[in-house]
């Protein structure tokens, strides 16, 4: 790529569209993600619904100047971080609501709605939109289908995927494609931005639980806690939402919002049950007897403002542990659920011996463990021992038939470790889909397929 | 394609692999499907296993012969219906269930492995696979797999996608790939055999519930019973079944079964509920109520083999409707469930004034409406009704949002409506993923992209 050529070009555009910035401030902001990792950004455009975007992306694709769609920034695995002196196309000002269809139980959104300003819209007509990523207060649907985004309530109601009825959406080459998933838009979720810019999207959306019983469990032992979740899962338990903690991160979680009665010398379990009153009633039974039975200390809400707190308590996990160190490392796995105790032990034991400080939770029901790493970039020796650490775990992982990313995404920080988890047939697959939709490569490059650094050229 | 160089290739290859039969009676057998559309076939290959099947597919694509995977035939849209003089690739000899993993509550299952056989090996074990297509009795897991097979338990357990974990296939030009379905295998869910052969699939599996009602209702008039279903689904019930069996399908099946209490002069609706016993009892009660609210009539199961009934009423309903005419004209769309009732009452008014024998039933909780012409083939005036009456049903069903499938697929029957569901660029989209993947067109040709006729070449 021509440096100086992709800049004139891009400042050229700027002078053309109104909702296209150049100026340094917001080239410096944006070259930025939740990741920290520095990219080289030439513009941003703000476009205001499918007009401008339209314009933007053909005007882009015409010069040959790569694109790189963003929701939120919030992504763990540097997704919406631009290269090449690329436009960022930011979707922050396409956050309409644009229809909901209460027969149809189906609600139409642009493409920078922010999960929770959903939530908030859907929960007084008394419905939700299921997928629930920790990052909902901020994170944009158009960011979690590029991730499939899951979150706690996944284990009973899926991820993104399972939501997603149709995608308008621009593909390169080929403009605008406005298909429901059974035509082809299903590639797109989960794609991690790779293959088109999605402008709008048809979710189905669920009617809200009548009520909800929700618990702490308290296990002497953390491998014992994961095996405690998985027997109460086989025994006829239907959560919706059913977490592992393990005590390090309760007991900084207890620490930052001074909360009583955990010892902190445990595994724990973060579990929520839904349904109709009866449903709840019931399910609330028979965990007490199982806790009984295996003398487990269970506590549960018992009002609205109980509940909240356990929420609050659950959201704090990942605030609190800034306070760990200035960098985090924040790798999630998916494992099969047979596998969880095991590994839940051996990263453990690994950081352990690499002396690192580490912290694991994670939604148990559907086997995804976040692994975070508290640590100091400027610490090289230190970072040498993290980047041993990750490769170890993923290597561990993948033998134990588990995949790379939960929810978080390949982007940059996992292409190198790609090989692990696929067959050269495999990554020759996707390659082929990928250079079929996307012949000069100009959508979101340097990511997933790199195989690269996490420097972004 | 060369007929007679294809015939002499095959020859040859015969005579090489033991597992491949040319001979006149197998080529006759298999040039047919479910839909009576008589193909052309060179061949019949039954591979025993991965081996096999990586030989057979090698040597076709190496000397360009056509292939064409085929379950059990029992496809409503001619999709394992060869042409070309191809090779039909059969899995009925690749039928076992490889393994079972309580733990990780997955099997994995050869293409071939029949549905019911399935079901049959998971029930004592506590366990069911819910995809229910009518044909589960013979249907295989691999055609279910091409189809993107529902049935009546789609509305609460959804459809084949949701329990695909990760799939063996083959892809041409690739070899073979074993991937899970975040890395690319998701394209081969219903994809409808155009893009690989599949050897076998890891799928996920759920326990059995352990308790279920079952009911029929009695609705005054047809719309009015489809939006009796709908005030159910939005009242707080929710069933795992819901099916809505217009009164000309229900006396059809009253005959036939000898079943009595029925007045046959109404829209009927069939549903279970399934859970614990105390979900199970909440929802009948819930449902109990609505019905006397809305003076509907509920026949509910008593018992084990009441239930057992019941269903096989439901299962009747095929093989009632045969005595009615030679040829069955079935055709499934899926609309959005807001126009349901409309559909039904245009779809009986249409039929009236084209003085056709129709019947509808279908999912209702997904919108899947299975509409019956029975007809006769060799009466050409009323067979040019028929074919106006499906591009009219067709059009209409596009027009209030709905598909030209719920899960029959498009195969050769749907292929020339595809433009009224699709726009040229979501076709271009599609043609390009297939010819990234298939660059020959070697692997199930003449089905989706042909817009062809249904005689094949």
């Amino acid at each position: 790529m021509d440096r100086q050529g992709t800049r004139e070009r891009i400042e050229e555009l700027a002078r053309e569209l109104d909702f296209l910035h150049g100026e340094d401030h917001y080239r410096l902001a944006y070259r930025y993600d939740a990741t920290g990792i520095k990219g080289r950004c030439g513009g941003v455009a703000f476009p205001r619904g499918l007009d401008d975007l339209l314009m933007i992306v053909d005007a882009c694709l015409e010069r040959g100047i790569p694109l790189f769609a963003r929701g939120a920034g919030t992504g763990f695995s540097g997704g919406a971080v631009p290269g090449g002196d690329g436009i960022v196309i930011s979707t922050e000002r396409m956050n309409r609501i644009l229809r909901f269809d209460q027969e149809n139980e189906e609600v139409e959104v642009e493409s920078g709605v922010v999960n929770q300003d959903l939530q908030d819209h859907l929960a007084p007509i008394g419905y939700f939109y299921p997928p629930d990523p920790a990052s909902l207060k901020s994170s944009t649907i158009g960011g979690n289908i590029a991730e499939n985004a899951g979150g706690p309530r996944a284990y009973k109601y899926g991820v993104t995927r399972r939501y997603v009825r149709s995608l308008t959406w621009i593909a390169p080459g080929i403009g605008l494609v406005s298909s429901p998933t059974e035509g082809g838009s299903s590639l797109l979720v989960g794609s991690e931005g790779t293959l088109g810019i999605v402008y709008s999207a048809r979710l189905s959306v669920l009617q809200l639980p009548r009520s909800y019983g929700t618990s702490i469990l308290e296990v002497p032992g953390e491998e014992e806690a994961v095996r405690f979740a998985l027997h109460l899962m086989s025994s006829g338990l239907y959560p919706c939402v059913i977490e592992y903690i393990d005590g390090r991160t309760m007991r900084c979680v207890g620490e930052y919002k001074l909360l009583e009665g955990l010892s902190g010398n445990a595994g724990y379990i973060f579990l929520e049950i839904d349904g109709s009153s009866g449903e709840v009633e019931e399910h609330m039974g028979l965990l007490a007897r199982l806790c009984r039975e295996a003398d487990v200390r269970m506590r549960s809400a018992r009002s609205g403002e109980e509940r909240e707190f356990m929420w609050e308590m659950r959201r704090a996990i990942s605030p609190s542990l800034a306070r760990r160190g200035v960098t985090k490392v924040n790798e999630d796995v998916s494992l099969p659920l047979g596998r969880l105790g095991e590994a839940v032990s051996f990263i453990h034991r690994l950081a352990e011996e690499l002396s690192l400080d580490c912290y694991i939770f994670g939604h148990c029901g559907d086997g995804n463990l976040h692994v975070n790493i508290m640590t100091d970039r400027r610490r090289t020796a230190e970072m040498k021992r993290v980047e041993l650490f990750v490769d170890r775990l993923f290597r561990r992982v993948v033998e134990l038939g588990g995949t790379l990313s939960g929810e978080h995404g390949i982007g940059m920080t996992k292409s190198r470790f790609l090989g692990y988890r696929f067959s050269p047939a495999e990554m020759e697959l996707q390659r082929r889909v990928k250079s079929a939709i996307d012949p000069n490569g100009l959508i979101n490059p340097g990511k997933y397929f790199s195989g690269g650094s996490e420097e972004c050229s």
